[in-house]
């Protein structure tokens, strides 16, 4: 049985940080992983305890990243709060910090500008992480998010940057931002001991919103036991973790939310 | 000065192909490109000799593809759709047929699956494309597309299926659904000689629709500029035609539209 882990996203409209971990606890869900939004308002430390002696893994945390800024002073802004960043996941015991790495920089159309700064905000952070033994993992988003969230847009584009920025650098796998990828099979098998973390949801058809209309896993047209087969060749056995951005979801109550959510992952797990 | 071609669904409510046709002799743009619907609406032969008469080139026919099929009979009925549409590129005159490939079959995860029914349905129009002298133009379509419009997602993959099908098919290059790829420019190198077509239009921030938000070239974050010299580098010297499916610019006065168009497309030619 492959272990589930709730992103706090998940139902984020009715739930703090607290009553996720003792929703998790509740419903048998061995995996937590926070916002950073959450946490900070639960307070990190207080967190950090409560999640521990709930015996929940922390999946990871979310995010770091947002690198791209028009000037250099929002560079470095980036810079600091990534360093927080990574000092919260270390705090946590997190398996990874979740890089969610930035769009264009307001006003920008220079898209290999933002892909440079993107690199270089890494560089400026890897030290740090190695030291803290914080996992990057670098998330590639769906391309309908380069402008404004991501240029980081392939596992392929992803896992370049692993290699050139060396250890201490992974690669998550969300099936929602990479299922429609023509080269995804070959690139997963290039993931090979790189995969921190693996995220699930669903592509709903039709999909009413680039950002908030995320499919609760069974929903939509995404094989994502293939998928996920496909990270396991590669050497991944972690969590399965259901990150849903979605205003359907999040109107319901949560508990009703986690019980649906364990019964589509036992469903293709 | 890049040679203009208006896309007839850029003015699809107010506008039928006649007006389309007297509008491009009226603002003197050279090229146009009609969908099917509109084609039919005013019947093939009347718009060809219309479109002659007004010495307008047709950069292409809108459009062929949509072969994945839940049934062998929908596969089949495609395909004869698709003949048809050779036959109507044929008597246009039209530089290309531009192939929407088409998306998963209702109920539907299989994607290699819809994939394998795309090669599939290209190949059996192939030989009555080459006797028509029609180029089939096969346009990867925005990942965003991939449940329900296009299977077909990247330059790569595009280039690939050209490559396996040879003679008589090429690509056609729209900056919106391909300017956040990072493979992009090795891609355009590689499309030497393949490029049957030119589309521009461009990404909004917000974006606020997955079909019918796409912005005025100019209005957004795409570097035009930048992929058409791509598309000349790898030698295509021909129209850059602007396609806008927006409900923001169907609202508009289409003889306005045309003179923004026209402006626009001076300003990054």
């Amino acid at each position: 049985m492959i272990p589930l882990s709730l992103n706090t996203v998940t139902v984020k409209e009715k739930w703090g940080l607290a009553d996720c971990i003792e929703g998790c606890a509740r419903h048998g869900i061995p995996g937590i992983s926070p916002w950073r939004d959450v946490l900070h308002a639960m307070g990190v430390d207080g967190a950090a305890r409560k999640i521990r002696d709930a015996g929940l893994t922390v999946t990871g945390l979310c995010r770091g990243g947002m690198f791209p800024a028009p000037d250099a002073a929002g560079r470095a802004a980036a810079i600091e709060d990534n360093r927080r960043a990574i000092e919260e996941a270390h705090k946590l015991g997190a398996q990874c910090l979740v890089m969610v790495c930035g769009g264009l920089p307001a006003g920008s159309k220079d898209l290999p500008g933002a892909r440079a700064m993107v690199r270089d905000g890494l560089s400026a952070i890897l030290a740090e992480a190695r030291a803290a033994g914080v996992t990057l993992a670098l998330e590639p988003l769906h391309p309908m998010t380069c402008a404004d969230r991501s240029v980081l847009s392939t596992l392929g584009q992803a896992l370049d940057l692993c290699e050139a920025l060396g250890e201490g650098v992974g690669v998550a796998v969300d099936v929602y931002h990479v299922w429609w990828d023509p080269d995804l099979a070959r690139q997963m098998r290039r993931a090979e001991g790189r995969i921190a973390a693996f995220h699930a949801c669903d592509w709903l058809v039709p999909t009413t919103d680039l950002v908030f209309d995320r499919g609760m896993p069974g929903d939509g047209v995404i094989d994502i036991a293939a998928i996920r087969r496909m990270a396991e060749a590669a050497g991944y056995n972690g969590f399965t973790e259901v990150e849903l951005l979605s205003r359907r979801w999040w109107a319901e109550e949560p508990d009703h939310v986690l019980r649906v959510m364990k019964e589509r992952h036992a469903a293709i797990s």
